[in-house]
């Protein structure tokens, strides 16, 4: 059979635009997203599950409303669950995202930036 | 408050011994952990869950009884629940898992390889 490695670099390629996640792989009821970012996002929280960053490329900040985090590429952190959070990057950061499959990016907070779906890429 | 990235480069550094993965953060359930791998590992299934291959450093292989899979740096692949497979690496090649809180390494084959139990670093 035919088995083929994911390629992040090959992945990113296929799209531009920021803040608009791009689903490349699940496991079991988990998915693997990409996020080109830049500039603010907004303030959200996700209730019911934790989210994981990873930045690939770039740098970003992901804020709290009592402190902050600075991730360069190669670095990774874990968003509590309930936990308020606005990711933020001033040059365009490549990052990727791990959470159950069903999360919306903008959390309880809806808005303009809200991403319509899973799309697969 | 204060909070930290995981530098994934920083966690390499604190272990060098093969086949022996080391977690470096929790997502609700599931856990991130970095291996070093060199050589060929045991033929073992999970018959229970995925399981995420991200290639940090290096370039390995994985084996199935029908083909196999290379990865290198910057590469991911899901081996789906319940599928035999065999890692291998010629040099020493750096890795991210992502699965369930405990999953065994050496799934339902174990032998001397089998971790024991998760060790956090």
């Amino acid at each position: 059979m035919d088995y083929h490695a994911i390629s992040l670099k090959d992945k990113f390629e296929r799209f531009s635009d920021h803040w608009a996640p791009r689903v490349i792989a699940e496991m079991n009821d988990y998915q693997f997203k990409l996020a080109r970012i830049q500039g603010t996002f907004v303030w959200h929280r996700h209730v019911d599950t934790d989210e994981v960053f990873i930045v690939i490329e770039g740098a970003m900040r992901i804020e709290f409303r009592d402190g902050s985090v600075e991730l360069r590429a190669g670095e990774l952190f874990v968003v509590p669950r309930g936990v308020e959070h606005r990711p933020w990057a001033e040059s365009e950061c490549r990052i990727m995202l791990v959470e159950p499959r069903g999360v919306v990016n903008t959390g309880e907070a809806g808005g303009e930036l809200t991403a319509a779906g899973d799309v697969w890429i």
